[in-house]
């Protein structure tokens, strides 16, 4: 049996179902062996950068693993962007990269060692991608193969998840192994400290000394798979329920005690909750910068803070935010126990109210957004498209503004999916993203919302879509130019649009979409918005331009130095101050963010 | 002064003329400066990764050099694969990134040194790129702003040059500093040892023991900025002239001594010529193993190997080849002694003789291929190319297939360019490269030659020509999937084309160009070639669809294990010895190369 064989036959027993690669020399052995294993499937794809981001949507879709193949040297380093996403959002995935044979590798002896390159295209790929890999590793023998793969595939998914690279020299791939003398890998078993009993109990007693206690959904829930044990755990824990951006598609948001999302794009209602709350629940949160703001101790300063977080390393943190409580736990496991030991809790009526009221009195969508007569307002798009999507509808958003404007005011479904590469970020995660996601669930229909300049990025995959027929619906909120930039410089660099609207110009949309034979579509002002409905309930992909004013803002969005309460634009200070029980603060930092 | 005013100072004082960027959120101070700098361009790209390569490319036109300016996280980790492409070849480019304010780096506080990421899109780009940096540096301070420059200039244009990359985080590119007080850097004066008087005597006496001497011109010559000097070497020192593909364009083709490119791709003539001699020049060239086949001790086997070498690293490997006489020196200051030390040499007739007889006997071109009636040839395409183009024309390639035809076929004119990202490779390169070197070139006109799975990688950059109306004309050499791919596993794959000719395909390559409005002409056969003349003068973006026989193969071309001068496909035994001087190898060895 080829090294290769194994390898394939390894990857289907852990239930990966479809690779994303690209072809070429130091992989060509590794893919050969498709041809005697019809179980697995291959996505030819177009750029390797695609190809990561595919496999980590893939990923997040579940159950199955996912995996790239790729060539070294420009086919492993085209990974890294895509990998990223996958590290930064705790993504497992398995990236096998080919590499050039041993005998032609530098550190095949030590007269080689500091020239740059022996093997045609070698490239060391597991330094390069160490930063943002749970684990990188060249094989050094084919008798490795099994020990390397499973203690890969254990790395990946245990603990805080992730992905991990494995470089395969292309004289291993080809050798012959016997299966039955490969040694395997034993993971070490991981056993809780974690009396849950015991902290369920000072939970309790927080909660029993809290007037005004809130929780806080993170994407970890997610990751942990720990949806249905949530559901039970808001059944029996009444409190108002608020989420970060990652979080956002674990709570259906006309749940009545769904708030909002918090963070510096977040609503004005879920900010001025969090941050008048007594008691913050925190669950599979890392508490980042976009959601406590960019000064930590001014978040939820007068609040008791517990944070279950698998990554003590985040618990730890020491940037002015102090957790009362840190749980450092499995979320599904510590929900589990929790919803085990606990008794039923509910907040008092009162806070309730405030937070509904809160709610009513700063929407995101506002009325006079459904007035304007000239483009379409992203908030009135997003209102309409959470009308018009199914029940469990998948909805992937790039980044920049558009991203925010989607997270903003999209209002989820229970069971739909809304996400972005979040930690990441990249311009051109979420059309890739899309296919990948679209793949994983059997050909579904994807929402892919993306931006003019953003799309540009991976654009070659339309063919990939028009390849595969997938019924991709591509929004671009097309408001020419780089709109979260466009906004930073106009309130830090007096309106100039260097690099964002100056000098960065968009081909024609209709043109590309004929290019690849996807169907194209306009929508010009709001008098047009709702054939969005008919158009993404054709069976085939769609290219659908929406027009966005130039300067169109997001709105609210935190300023330099501010706690999360005070969004901009500014809320009058009498009006803002009746919102906040908690003491404000006056001293503003000159704290400089990243728009 | 601001940080990133006097950072746009420094590159224009060090000839900067174009920067290629995208904006965002931590690049974005720095950017604002060409607000204020009108000295400088930039130019707005669509991917990161473009950027990189047209900056490489910027850079192998010269005189100036070139810049990328990127935002953290995704734009940083976007120029990977081109700066490779620079690193590998000896190439001199300065990319500055953006990085996330220092106060929200995970290094700002040793609690966090361990989390995945603390800042939006922070990530260590410094550690990623390291293996492919000759200097990868953040920033500390302000005030080592100049230090920092002087010192990345000076390292990436002195020794073996190539890349360097700076991140500067967000806080400090808006930092206010005064000029006249910072420290600068003051590199160590390199003193050559080199007694290059001796080394001419050594070299001469080594010319008067040879009956059979070639010189092998490599990439280094170029780089090194010799091109002039070299012509005066050869003008004294008469014996057949070899290159590498890096080196092929330092030569008229017609010049009469020239014999051809030697390697695993070579000529037959040139390989017959490089293994028979004994003695062998090899000027700025590192002798990898696309050069001396797969096995280095069977290269030239029979001669004494004089090598002139920047990197002493790559004159001490120990693979299998030994040099006789290592020169480590910078080609340029070597050929201007030798020249001035040495004397007339010119080899004996009778082995120049030998050598124009393989060169007639075995030309690249064959006169049978002119008769194939259906599809072009690639070889009869770039007879016919090299005698369209112009006396400076710069021809790009990208890589693969195409790449291996046009460096054996196209004639190169003196003072034309004809390369690649030889040592990287990337799919991908040729499109943006073509952008860059015409930006250099005062928007130029320049032959990008692609093929159909290349071009996808960066085929956003479309825009990029239209936008700028840059008059490239890119030639898609057609072969529906990946030609060396599909070669290789003919030879050792029983013709499995697995993920190069099935499940690849193309988009419509009309299409595309009509979605960027570029002129789209396509030549079927040799009955249409001749229209090529005419396109490549119009004044106009265009492209050239080319259709190639999907199993076209790269003919000659070296089989695994064979030395040099064994060409697949093989000559008749009796034939071949009788152009061997030197004894042959009977054993084949077992060694696997990449295609």
């Amino acid at each position: 049996m080829k090294l290769s064989d194994y390898t394939l036959k390894f990857l289907q027993k852990k239930k990966v179902k479809d690779v994303f690669l690209i072809n070429g020399g130091a992989i060509s052995f590794m893919i050969d062996a498709f041809s005697r294993n019809k179980k697995i499937n291959y996505i030819s794809v177009a750029h390797e950068q695609s190809a990561a981001m595919m496999a980590d949507a893939y990923s997040r879709m579940g159950p199955n693993f996912s995996c790239t193949m790729v060539t070294s040297g420009p086919g492993a380093t085209n990974l890294i962007t895509g990998i990223a996403c996958s590290y930064f959002d705790s993504i497992p995935a398995l990236h096998i990269c080919g590499q050039v044979n041993t005998f032609e590798q530098k550190d095949a002896s030590t007269s080689t060692k500091k020239v740059r390159q022996i093997g045609f295209q070698e490239t060391e790929i597991v330094e390069i991608a160490r930063p943002i890999t749970k684990y990188s590793y060249k094989l050094k023998s084919p008798y490795e193969i099994r020990y390397v793969l499973e203690k890969a595939y254990h790395i990946a998914t245990s603990g805080r998840p992730g992905p991990v690279l494995i470089d395969i020299p292309l004289n291993f791939q080809n050798f012959n192994i016997n299966e039955n003398k490969l040694k395997s890998f034993k993971p070490k078993k991981e056993i809780s400290k974690n009396n849950y009993k015991k902290i369920t109990k000072k939970i309790e007693f927080l909660f029993k000394n809290s007037k005004r206690p809130v929780v806080v959904l993170g994407g970890g829930i997610k990751y942990a798979k720990a949806e249905n044990i949530l559901n039970k755990f808001l059944k029996k824990i009444k409190i108002p329920i608020l989420t970060t951006w990652s979080g956002t598609d674990l709570i259906d948001h006309n749940n009545k005690n769904y708030i909002g999302n918090i963070g510096v794009y977040g609503s004005r209602c879920a900010n001025f909750s969090v941050q008048n709350s007594d008691l913050v629940f925190c669950l599979g949160t890392r508490l980042d910068t976009r959601t406590t703001g960019g000064v930590p101790r001014t978040f939820a300063r007068n609040a008791k803070k517990i944070v279950v977080d698998i990554d003590k390393h985040e618990l730890n943190k020491k940037r002015g935010l102090k957790i009362d409580l840190k749980i450092n736990s499995d979320v599904k496991i510590f929900l589990n126990n929790f919803v085990k030991h606990s008794n039923k809790y509910s907040a008092k009526n009162e806070w309730f109210n405030r937070n509904f009221l809160w709610k009513e009195k700063f929407p995101i969508i506002q009325k006079k957004y459904f007035n304007e007569k000239k483009f379409v307002n992203p908030y009135v798009l997003m209102d309409k498209l959470s009308k018009f999507t199914n029940k469990d509808e998948i909805i992937i958003a790039d980044d920049g503004a558009h991203l925010s404007w989607a997270l903003q005011a999209y209002k989820v479904k229970y069971n739909q999916k809304l996400f972005s590469a979040f930690g990441n970020s990249p311009m051109g995660y979420s059309l890739p993203a899309s296919i990948g996601a679209s793949i994983a669930k059997n050909k579904k229909r994807i929402i892919c919302i993306d931006g003019d300049g953003s799309i540009q990025i991976n654009l070659q995959e339309l063919h990939t879509i028009d390849k595969l027929k997938l019924p991709i619906k591509i929004l671009i909120l097309n408001n020419d130019g780089f709109g979260i930039i466009k906004q930073f410089q106009d309130l830090y660099l007096g309106g100039r649009y260097e690099a964002a609207g100056k000098g960065v110009t968009n081909p024609d949309f209709k043109k590309v979409s004929a290019a690849f034979n996807i169907n194209y579509n306009v929508i010009k002002n709001h008098k047009n918005l709702n054939k969005l409905a008919k158009i993404i309930r054709s069976k085939r992909a769609e290219i659908i331009e929406i027009k966005i004013k130039p300067n169109q803002k997001i709105i609210p969005k935190l300023q330099f130095g501010n706690p999360i309460e005070d969004l901009f634009p500014l809320l009058p200070r009498k009006e803002f101050l009746s919102n906040m029980i908690v003491p404000t603060i006056k001293k503003k930092s000159k704290i400089i963010e990243i728009n």
